[in-house]
């Protein structure tokens, strides 16, 4: 479902092909649209470009036709980023498959991308079946978090949400518990990590907005005994997430 | 023993303060000289400068005489980093101290400032007594990892060793036993790993060196159930550091 290639991003070529792209929510890098083109289908396209914030380049014919592979490109060609973000269905089905009960880590308003990269990598190794970030406020699958995830970007599906709170409350109905870290929660090993479980990591800053943290149903607390505040937040999520592996172990 | 303050370094003034700071390693940013003088002693601060690969300027002495608190500065200013390394005799006196059984987090070969920022973090909350990183092909003290550590450098003892193989001998006479992390080994779970220890962090890519693996006691494994290869290395560091700290609790 998922692919990532640093060095050589999907190209799309032809109108419906783009269009239906940008519709579906595809990350798309860049948008090349041959200069002069002003029909309606083109002004669909680029108002729909505009929409998602896509970079627009206008270019002579003859530079698309060297673009293109079909050679015909109908005066539109997009690179597409070479990873797709899923949905939370898609994670639910992926622990269906593995016949396991699900695990899914949600970042709360991870802002650091070689945080959100590591972390990746982390639910990918802990055998977690996917991770959900928030849409706002929050870093994305850009390139730097591919590279952190250190491959784990093609195989650990990541969904992102307009609304956390919302989602934890649709995963409750799902069966799902979920479990917060933050300071002055219980213990982590005293807690039962066993069973269909939503790990929520937050903000590097500010930690799990009041919101979502009045959703969960625990709070799992490192214990610290150092003389400063909090653990870097992708090795907080490394912690716990091999805490909840030990106990389904 | 150590201070670390980004916006405001320390300064030295006076010929043998600083001469005596240059001699003893400690790390100094920069190096003024009142323009003009060359006596002996003067030479003897340069060469001592230029060994450490200090940077120098030469200043009229007004300057110097703004620059000084003390207005006694000889012709000589130096500003100091504000953190220092420490030894390793100094992270067994901690250890002493707290009538602690030693733990220490050794890096063979920790590359990415990041990274060593939040093991030096992630060893501040899990109660390690310091931090051993070797001098040559990894990241210093520099001031991207004094903020990766988020206020942990002022606690926590970090040395810097030549050579890893020989630390590691010497802190097994003192009785500590080494594990280091790396694929293959024994399940984390099954190890003791409540006596005084030494845990060997490896390089980002190509984990701990052969000689100082030989050296180690246990290899500890993380258990791995995803599709790639390896966790980031401050999120392992993390996972096995907070396994000593369940051991021990």
């Amino acid at each position: 479902m998922k692919k990532y290639e640093d060095e050589s991003p999907n190209r799309l070529e032809g109108r419906n092909a783009v269009l239906e792209a940008l519709r579906s929510g595809r990350s798309v890098d860049k948008l090349y649209i041959q200069s002069g083109l002003q029909d309606g289908p083109i002004q669909t396209i680029i108002r729909e470009a505009k929409k998602h914030d896509t970079i627009v380049k206008y270019l002579p014919k003859e530079r698309l036709n060297q673009m293109s592979d079909t050679g015909n490109h109908q005066g539109v060609v997009a690179d597409v980023a070479s990873f797709e973000y899923s949905s939370v269905a898609d994670i639910l089905d992926k622990a269906k498959e593995k016949g396991e009960p699900p695990f899914i880590i949600l970042l709360d308003g991870i802002e650091d991308p070689h945080n959100l990269g590591a972390i990746i990598r982390t639910a990918n190794l802990a055998g977690a079946h996917g991770v959900i970030i928030s849409k706002h406020r929050a870093a994305g699958l850009t390139a730097t978090a591919a590279r952190a995830s250190a491959g784990a970007l093609n195989y650990t599906p990541v969904a992102k949400v307009t609304n956390m709170g919302k989602t934890v409350d649709e995963l409750k109905k799902e069966g799902l518990w979920f479990v917060c870290a933050d300071m002055g929660g219980t213990r982590m090993y005293n807690l039962d990590l066993k069973g269909p479980i939503g790990l929520v990591i937050g903000n590097e800053g500010d930690g799990v907005s009041r919101l979502v943290k009045e959703k969960c149903d625990f709070i799992a607390s490192i214990p610290m005994k150092g003389d400063i505040d909090s653990l870097n937040a992708s090795v907080a999520a490394g912690v716990l997430a091999f805490e909840i592996v030990r106990q389904r172990g």
